[in-house]
C-alpha cells in the first residue's frame, strides 16, 4: 500500500437500522479522517430510491451498486447460494481481490461467515474463522474469541483457537511476543467443565503456548489474561449479557455524567459501543463485523475500531 | 412447620473465605431474624481448634460436628464415595430426613450437586437438578436456569428445564401464573444456534408454555422474559461475567455513593452480592448455594435470601 490510501469496504445493506444513519457515520468518519478511501456497497435499488443521499460524497467515497442485499434473517447457506451479487458478498469479495484493505459490516454474521469462507482463503492455525473482540480490562484489555462465529468447538479446535489468539494478540494488544492464554470454563480448577474443556486443558497444559490454565466469567474485565478462549455460542452470551448489563446502567439519560467521570476515574471504559467492531479471525483478509443494532454512533465507533485494526494488522 | 421455627441447615466449612467471616454473618442475620433456626454442620477438628467462637452462640443456633469436610478443589464423585460424614453431606442429609426445611453452603458446587443429588429425591420434570437465580432488571427481574449445576443439556432437557422454570418462577416471582419462558441464544430468529437449541425450541413452540422463543445475552437484566434457560456451562459463565463487570464498576471505594444513589434512581441494584444464593430445583428438598468466594456480607446476603425462599417455596 504504502503511498496509496487503506481501503475500506463497506456493506451498507448489513444491519437493523436504517442504511442512511450508517452513511452518515460513514460521511462523519471521513471528514476527520482523510487517509482511508471507502467503497460503499449499496443494493441498486436502496441506490435509487435514495440517490439524493449520495449525491456530493466526499472525494474519497465510491458507491459500487449490487443486484440484492441480505436481510439479517435470512438464512447465510441460502444467501450464499443466491446472493453472490449482494453488497455484502461483493464487498468481501473485493477484499479477496486486493481492492480493498478490510471489509466492514453490520449485517447477518452467519452470512458475513459463509461469503469470507467462501471468498478469502483460510489461514491456519484454525479449521473455522472465529470472531475476536479486545474487552476493556482493568488493569489491562483482554482478547476474547470466539464470540459467535463458530458456535461448537472440538478440543483440538480450542486448542488450534488458542495459538490463534497468540499469534494475533501482540499486534492488537501491548502484551510482548508471549501473549497469557486462558480457557474460558466454569471454574478454575483443573477437574472443572464439561470433556471438551477439560480435553483442550490437557492439550494446552503441553504447548508451547504461555498457558494460564481456566479461568471463570468474573476474570473477562480484570485483565486476567491477554487472551481468553472459548466456543462462539459462549463467548456471544456472555458479551451481549455484559453489553445489556453497561445498558441498564446506562439506561437514565441524567445520570451518564455521572458515569462518564467513573469510566475516567477507573481508566476503563465500559461503553459498550466503544467497543464495536469484532474481528473474524483465521481468514486470509480483513473483515470487521458491528453490532447489527449499530445506530449511526455505534457504526462510527466500528469505523474507527477498523481504521486501527488497518493501523496495527499487517 | 406451623407454629415451629423453621431451620436452615448450613455447612460452614464450604467457601474459599474463611469459615469464621461466614459464623460472624450467621450471627449478625440472627440478631435480627429471631424467627429462625439454624443448625450450622463443623468439621470436629475446625471445632476443637476455634472452640471460643463457638462458645455463647444464641438460643436459636446448635452446632453439629462432621468428621469430613470438603475442599474446593475436590474431585465431586470422590467426595460423594468417601465423605458421607462430612458438614456439606450432614448438611443436606439433614434436609431429607425433615430436619431441617433448607440447606445452605458456600461450598464445592460439584459436591453440593452430588450429594444433593444422593439424599434427596428426584422431583420431575428435569431428570438432574438444575441452579436457578433471579436476576436484577428493569422493568422487571428473570429467573435465569441454569447457571452451573449441569454443564450439557439434550434438547429435550432444556424443554423440561423450561418446564421447571415456568413451575417455580410464580413463587420467586410477581410474574402470574403463565410466566413468559425464553431460550438463551446467540440471535432472536428461530434459524439461530446450534442443533440442541434449534430442537428445543421447536419442541417449546409446540408446547403448552407461554414461550417467547429465542432471546440474546443484552436481554438477561431487561425483564425480556421471566424465565430465561440456558445449560448451566453458557449460564454460568454468563452471569459471572456480568459480576465481574459489577466488580469491576465498583474498583474505587469512593466511589459507591454515588453507584447506590445510581441504583436507587433505577430502581435496581446490580450489586451482584445482593444475588448471592442461587435455588437448587428438580429435587425434593430446599437446597441454596451461595456463591464459593462470598466474603462476611456476602454470605449475609446469601442468608436473608435462603430465608426468602423459605417464605416463598412451598
Amino acid at each position: 500500500m504504502n503511498d496509496k490510501k487503506p481501503v475500506i469496504a463497506i456493506d451498507l445493506m448489513g444491519g437493523d437500522d436504517d442504511p442512511l444513519s450508517r452513511l452518515r457515520a460513514i460521511k462523519s468518519f471521513l471528514l476527520k479522517e482523510k487517509s482511508f478511501k471507502i467503497n460503499l456497497f449499496v443494493n441498486q435499488d436502496f441506490y435509487k430510491y435514495q440517490s439524493k443521499h449520495f449525491a456530493n460524497l466526499p472525494a474519497n467515497m465510491a458507491v459500487i451498486q449490487s443486484e440484492h442485499s441480505i436481510s439479517m434473517d435470512e438464512s447465510p447457506l441460502v444467501a450464499l447460494r443466491k446472493k453472490r451479487n449482494s453488497s455484502l458478498s461483493m464487498a468481501i469479495k473485493a477484499v479477496a481481490d486486493n481492492q480493498a484493505d478490510v471489509i466492514l459490516s453490520a449485517g447477518n454474521s452467519g452470512a458475513l461467515v459463509a461469503f469470507a469462507k467462501y471468498w478469502l482463503k483460510p489461514n491456519a492455525p484454525i479449521e473455522r474463522p472465529a470472531l475476536a473482540t479486545v474487552l476493556p480490562g482493568f488493569p489491562k484489555p483482554t482478547l476474547l474469541l470466539d464470540i459467535g462465529a463458530t458456535l461448537e468447538y472440538r478440543a483440538e479446535d480450542l486448542y488450534a483457537l488458542a495459538e490463534l489468539g497468540a499469534e494475533i494478540a501482540p499486534q492488537l494488544l501491548a502484551c510482548g511476543n508471549h501473549p497469557e492464554v486462558a480457557l474460558l470454563n466454569v471454574g478454575t480448577e483443573h477437574i472443572k467443565g464439561h470433556d471438551t474443556v477439560q480435553q483442550a486443558d490437557r492439550l494446552l497444559q503441553n504447548s508451547e503456548l504461555n498457558y494460564l490454565g481456566f479461568c471463570e466469567g468474573t476474570h473477562l474485565f480484570k485483565g486476567y489474561a491477554d487472551v481468553i478462549c472459548c466456543d462462539g455460542f459462549v463467548g456471544n452470551i456472555a458479551l451481549k449479557a455484559c453489553e445489556g448489563l453497561a445498558q441498564q446502567l446506562q439506561l437514565k439519560q441524567p445520570l451518564n455524567w455521572w458515569q462518564k467521570l467513573f469510566c475516567q476515574f477507573n481508566d476503563v471504559n465500559f461503553n459498550p459501543a466503544q467497543y464495536n467492531g469484532a474481528l473474524l479471525l483465521g481468514l486470509d483478509g480483513l473483515v470487521v463485523k458491528a453490532h447489527g443494532n449499530s445506530n449511526e454512533s455505534d457504526f462510527h465507533h466500528a469505523l474507527i475500531r477498523t481504521a486501527e485494526y488497518i493501523k496495527k494488522i499487517n
